[in-house]
């Protein structure tokens, strides 16, 4: 491996003086004889000691770096489109402000304790956070650890005081459901996203609203996977031989719901019309045919997510340094964005 | 955004005592009269004072945490399976070993700095630095920071010194090649990677090994991407129309070639046999037709420089305390792991 890294002890050795006064001398601080400091800094430049960003940090409490956290699988996060695009928009925001992008990756739940001590460790200025489940600990531990947080989707049904970014999922389902209605369509059915999460009951309320008394038979649940999708199309032309449309929970799910519906001879349009949800390139344009759905701009949601979270932490410094000043405090700002969505019609309905 | 967490400054303020005081008693160090101790851990508590890793990492060296760094731009990183492959194993073999692992991802070149000064941050244990281009600044930005590191692929033409982990390209290309001969094929193409890359350098030097009077005009430049592949497949038909075999340095670039193939009405294998190298799921297999290839075992390699990283990490700890205890020196340990690689027949070649 490489050679040590020169020590703040052996610095503190090499000047004769405390741990204390190399610590103070580095960190910028004040209350040391110019002697002293003197004696400190030639030790740092002969030894060529570099100061620990974890050391400053105790004092400045930026590490231009924000962390982020997808609480998915790490194999989920590399095949579901929507999270590199999610992190496009992110990346893209950081790297113009100079932030470091830092994706801590993980298995599964068990290790949301582990992710919990890095966050709260001092190495990194804030998190944005997406695909949490209602009953993830994972906000909880994010809580704890007291780090300016973004939510990329609501995080629960009443975090009102947390801020997130999240399109109108509600709204966007209803105009997908609104449309395959405005085709004559009479027997729409619904393949749900996971339950456990905002987004997907959301979508579920707003096929809801348009369609307060449809059948239950029509309703089959997903998980926003192809998999998922082809499993509920199946049980759905079980249940229900005679539907003639279906709305998806997202483009995924849809995809896996055009396969069997071609498998088993249904043809798309004109037996059974289908729409998606988020408008995922390449997704949505390959399938076959190329896919109606609600569009969300996943990309420009990464990146208000960044924004929201730095303009944040900007406003916590001012208002620390106003303290400090005496100054008046701003008011909270806007800590909540909802986008807006737009059908995109294509050849599946 | 979150209400501020409490700092070692304001426990030093609440308990009476000055803030080296509190940073020994929260970091475990000696030399502090109990009494003064017991008034500390008493603010400690009424504050709920999270004591910062950072503090920590300044007496004990352990974040658990490793940073994976890919010198490619995050784009890439979403869209070349052969990353997401070498992060899980990387990601199972961190998470056994409760590591955390950190992806630092870039835009481009100009991010490497800032990576850098993460990385030199004491915010890591470690790195794992796979894609590095020959002309890369990024490993000596890495040697600066002084951290242990193990690279995916050999850094350099002679980083001897440089603990890595690889698959035997060369041997691997003179296989691909020494099949296609052994097929009859007697005009063998060769569509190279980038060859600021010391593995498509090795690859080419494995098809001059087998074919060292092999006409130029039979050579491509690729970038291991499927666009890449589809570019130089077209320019060998131009210059080379009657040649009846391609090696590809990688399965992208011979999913490329195999369009251009078909469009041009080439029958493959008939016409030109093709063999493309690392057996990428679901790339090889989903090829038309599906691709002969040289398989190496990216996951395994993840895994391999996450142990490598370790067991290094614990030698230079256990050397540590062993010159603290003056015991004799462990030597260096294998450093370097070069893995097999193995011909997969399939229908292409």
């Amino acid at each position: 491996m490489t050679a040590p890294r020169p020590t703040l002890e052996a610095v503190a050795a090499h000047a004769g003086v405390s741990r204390a006064t190399v610590s103070r001398v580095v960190n910028g601080g004040t209350g040391v004889r110019s002697s002293l400091a003197e004696r400190v800094l030639r030790a740092v430049d002969e030894l060529g000691y570099v100061p620990n960003q974890a050391a400053r940090s105790l004092v400045t409490r930026r590490h231009d770096a924000v962390a982020v956290v997808i609480a998915e699988p790490e194999t989920r996060v590399f095949t579901d489109p929507f999270f590199a695009r999610q992190l496009r928009g992110i990346s893209k925001e950081l790297t113009a402000l100079d932030s470091q992008l830092v994706l801590l990756l993980v298995e599964g739940r068990n290790d949301y304790a582990r992710v919990g001590r890095y966050l709260a460790g001092g190495h990194v200025d804030g998190a944005l956070v997406f695909s949490v489940h209602l009953d993830d600990e994972l906000p909880d531990i994010i809580r704890r650890s007291a780090l300016p947080t973004v939510y990329g989707g609501r995080p629960d049904r009443d975090g009102e005081h947390t801020p997130y970014v999240d399109c109108d999922n509600r709204g966007g389902a209803r105009e997908a459901v609104r449309h395959l209605r405005s085709l004559g369509r009479e027997r729409i059915a619904h393949i749900t996203g996971p339950l456990d999460q905002t987004s997907a009951v959301d979508r579920l309320d707003g096929y809801r609203d348009v369609l307060p008394d449809a059948d239950p038979a029509l309703l089959a649940h997903g998980d926003f996977t192809p998999a998922g999708g082809e499993r509920a199309m199946r049980e759905l032309l079980d249940r229900s031989p005679q539907l003639d449309a279906v709305f998806a929970a997202n483009d995924l799910s849809a995809a896996g719901a055009l396969r069997v519906l071609h498998e088993q001879g249904r043809r798309v349009p004109e037996d059974v019309a289908v729409v998606g949800f988020d408008d995922l390139e390449p997704v949505a344009e390959q399938t076959s045919p190329p896919l109606t759905t609600v569009r969300q701009d996943v990309e420009e949601m990464g990146r208000l997510m960044a924004r929201l979270l730095l303009r944040g932490l900007e406003r916590d410094g001012r208002e620390r340094d106003g303290r400090e000043r005496g100054d008046a405090q701003e008011g909270p700002g806007e800590s909540v964005v909802v986008t807006p969505t737009a059908l995109v019609r294509r050849a599946s309905a």
